[in-house]
């Protein structure tokens, strides 16, 4: 390719929109252009990394039996109705973007296909004969983010790889489970990226197993909690430890403790002399059905500790079917306290009457009190009075004239313990999430009736499992990993090219017939070679070529005469004057060893 | 690949659904299957031939210096007003879905890009010196058909090739659009496709000159007009020709004529022993523009002739700015006239007075009036006398008192000349378009602002040109021009597989051991080769791969013992006793004799 026939597009100034340096280096390097909030234009040097990407994936999952198709964009509002998602996914905080065509008829612009695919299957498989099998395609995937940022990291379109597998066993699944996540290793590794796999939440997704691949960078949203041996490593979405131990509240004359106007746990503790352990945190929450159906939640936590939000929706969810839409906080601030109205905000308990709730609409009068094992495990504590201006000390939930789901719902965080009989304690680090990997177990089969006959005959559900791989994520995350103060250093095997001739005087003869000498000759040997054949002052050149980050650079300029170039590491800025048929040796050999 | 790790998929019976023979066998032989109605998911062997097309339009538009990016797909609407398009695309007739998003913004899925790359563009392109530049993309295209139908021919996702070119003259995007015509010509016969290029109708896109590509078909929905010579060749949409001569009206001594109850041409003639030539027939259509405003056309055609709608829409779009929505004909049996009532239908003369039409709404109360060349030319004809139940003999439009826009507004027919020059007639064929070159001019540049200096520093507005090919429906076309009793005949370039080997019984271990032995030959020749080794009746497997098409077939049967197979052509049917070596060989001199 030559830079004068393949437009460049390079940016002088950084553009002010762009927060993380990823982004960017993108826009600035010519690699995407912004055509709307979260939607890009992938210009041709972007596509190029996109196909490579692309090209690795399907090359790895060829060789684990993955077969390559392309399923709709378009998903028919029904599809979505029979696994239960389309409200969820629609309606409120939903993240699909829906239509209605000239007919009335309702749409889905897919997020992702486990409907579609499910409903295939379930045509397309008779027998455990046919068993496993698994589908993947690539493709433009849509989210109505409310707030896209970072580029590609959190875009309203995007490139997925996203395969779909299906089994005759849960034991069968949970093998091909590991033999993806193998895929997923490899393919990382191929791309030159270092990532960590860690536990995760499966989200609105469901299912029963997990695990989220993050390339680690300082700009990533999402928190990794893991130990310093790597013998735990989990989304803090998901991240389960145990809190310390606490101190334990002493006997106590008095139930009623007066509290005027001390609403949180600090006031509390610095009033009373209270140690935030020792108290027990309330918060309510409204969460909305799919059938409009809304219920008043109250969670309790050791007042030390946090509530995940994650946890929570996920248990409740669970709980109903997998039909909660949305989880919110209510606090005397919310300007909607719908039926909560004239709850003692900031003096509330965990034993809080129903009779509290007034009743009207479909608002549920009736609590669901859901506890942290932190706040259970307490044999005495203090907590709200359900009256203003006063606490009360209980002793234990158990105690408590009321029925309480005990669960995980706390947030793991940094120096907690993994378990009682390790010494580890967890640290943090941030990290964008690249790909993940699911085990479905039979959620989409049940409902999609997608079934098979066993060995007896007998008909049974299929075992599913479900891999993403965020590419255009992927591509913006490596450069997030690779890059310096002039701009992108592109792992090889994604680098849009793979050597770049910089003939520093074009118009020189010399100059220009060694370059293309050495053109001919890396094109020859198939080489991704792009020359710089510019009227263009060898600085600007220069300044492109680091920016845009190809790996290796040849600069031809006067010591031409004598075949006299310079190869330069983008990387690590070492450079070597040699021999044109030198230069070309030694990158031969070191752009094999960069592959390894 | 193996037949037992590709799932084929194939179907017994013939989907009723289908009308067409491709869509048929695409749907039997399990290369597509129907998610939604105009909505396919391509299974694994759709998509190899989809990828087969790919890679030769890469080819081809890569020898040219196209540049390959991606755009998005969801397009903000305040790019399409910028260009007028919107409400064209989107309201009534409009076939562009469009959706609101979460924060209450307009998007259409885009069926075309003229819009995102303009823009894109204008900020790329600054001078001449980057110019030529041509970009393009293969990628999902949407369109809100009303009645999908015929598979992959009319479905509302799709598969498009859409490219898009800037130039800094006319001349240059002249010289372009005919580089792009040869392209266009190497990419069909590289798909092994007949097809005819044909002037045709440049539809809403608008532009100066287009061309389209037909696969000549039985089943397809366009009209192709030509001559024996090929001398001309165009779609009937924009075809011209002229007339026969028609009967010349003598004088005639009354100027009314008393018709009662002849309404129509026939009725007339047949009452009157007039010819069909001697009268003018007058239509009323209503114009429905993208402001609401609506106007009364009246258009006027020799009796003996059609009006072409896309010819007369057309000419109504570009006199008013482009803003044409929708051109409805309105007749006595029309449920909603609107202002038109009490027009004497069925005796409706051309000079029929603006006072007929009632003023009321946005509705303009003044005709329109257009006039084909055919009833130009009359120098005396028979018309409505505008009152029940009387006709009218008139000397030539031209001597009326109103004003008409005169056009070639007629359909051109099997048997009319080309030229007054010439004694070719035409001829009618059925094709299916899958490719279509416009010359836009600078149509999109001046609404979008795209402009660049020229060598003296001026700005000057872009020249561009557009190209698209349907690549899904290129697929099905392949399909419909290629294919006997037994299913699909691929040519080589696009067939999913270039041969199978069927071993007539794979538990046969010196026939399986052959089988291996081939397949591995061929794998080391890069063949793209498929084993069936189901444990399934040779018979099975015949019909299979006669039905899914593969080109080449080996069959290893009992004569495996003594090295002999049969090499058997697909579509020739032929076959050949040999060696498993000469038919290796014979395959590979074959094989590439196909593909040239």
């Amino acid at each position: 390719m030559r830079v004068t026939s393949f437009p460049l597009a390079t940016l002088r100034d950084t553009p002010s929109e762009a927060e993380v340096i990823s982004h960017q280096l993108l826009l600035k390097g010519g690699y995407i252009r912004r055509v709307n909030a979260g939607i890009y234009a992938y210009m041709p040097l972007m596509l190029r990394v996109i196909e490579k990407i692309s090209s690795i994936v399907d090359q790895e999952l060829k060789k684990i039996n993955c077969h390559k198709l392309l399923l709709p964009q378009l998903h028919p509002a029904d599809l979505w109705r029979k696994s239960g998602r389309w409200e969820g996914y629609t309606a409120g905080e939903g993240i699909m973007f829906s239509l209605i065509d000239r007919q009335n008829r309702e749409f889905g612009l897919a997020p992702t296909h486990e409907e579609v695919i499910t409903t295939i299957a379930s045509e397309l498989i008779n027998s455990y004969k046919q068993l496993p099998l698994c589908f993947y395609q690539t493709q433009t995937k849509f989210r109505d983010e409310i707030r896209p940022r970072f580029g590609l990291m959190r875009s309203r379109e995007f490139i997925m790889k996203d395969a779909y597998s299906f089994h005759d066993s849960e034991e069968d699944l949970r093998n091909f489970y590991k033999i993806m996540a193998e895929a997923y290793e490899n393919i990382f590794k191929k791309c030159g990226l270092s990532t960590v796999g860690v536990e995760a939440d499966s989200g609105a997704i469901g299912g029963v197993d997990s695990k989220e691949y993050m390339v680690t960078a300082d700009s990533g949203e999402d928190s990794i909690l893991f130990t310093k041996s790597g013998s735990y490593a989990a989304n803090i979405e998901k991240a389960i430890s145990l809190p310390n131990e606490g101190k334990p509240l002493e006997e106590f004359n008095d139930i009623w403790i007066k509290t005027p106007n001390q609403k949180t746990i600090a006031e509390i503790c610095k009033n009373n002399n209270f140690d935030p352990s020792q108290l027990v945190k309330v918060v309510i929450f409204k969460a909305l059905f799919s059938n409009n159906k809304q219920i008043p939640v109250i969670a309790c936590i050791r007042g030390d500790q946090n509530i995940n939000e994650t946890k929570i929706f996920n248990l409740i969810n669970k709980n109903f079917g997998f039909n909660l839409i949305s989880l919110s906080i209510i606090d005397n601030q919310s300007k909607n306290k719908q039926n909560l109205e004239e709850l003692p905000w900031g003096f509330i308990g965990p034993d809080i009457e129903d009779k509290n709730i007034k009743e009207k609409g479909d608002f549920e009068a009736k609590w669901l009190r859901i506890a942290d094992h932190s706040a259970n495990k307490l044999d005495r504590f203090i907590s709200g009075g359900n009256k203003a201006d006063y606490h009360k000390v209980f002793n234990s939930l158990s105690s408590l004239d009321c029925q309480f789901l005990i669960d995980d719902i706390r947030n793991a965080k940094i120096g907690d313990k993994i378990s009682s009989n390790s010494n580890e304690t967890l640290i943090e680090k941030k990290g964008i999430e690249i790909g993940h990997i699911f085990q479905l177990g039979q959620k989409y089969s049940k409902k999609m009736n997608a079934r098979f006959s066993d060995k007896n005959g007998n008909l049974k559900d299929l075992w599913m499992g479900c891999y993403g791989i965020g590419i255009t994520r992927l591509a913006q995350a490596a450069v997030e990993q690779n890059n310096d103060e002039s701009g992108i250093c592109w792992p090889i095997a994604l680098a849009p090219f793979e050597i770049i001739l910089i003939p520093t005087n074009f118009k020189d003869s010399v100059q220009a017939e060694l370059s293309e000498n050495i053109y001919l000759k890396l094109k020859e040997k198939k080489i991704d070679v792009i020359i710089d054949d510019r009227d263009e002052r060898a600085g600007v050149k220069f300044k492109d070529a680091d920016l845009i980050g190809i790996p290796f650079r040849i600069v031809i300029g006067r010591g031409a005469v004598n075949d006299q170039v310079e190869l330069v590491y983008r990387s690590s800025k070492e450079n070597f004057k040699l021999s044109s048929d030198g230069a070309i040796k030694k990158f031969l050999t070191e752009y094999k060893v960069m592959y390894n």
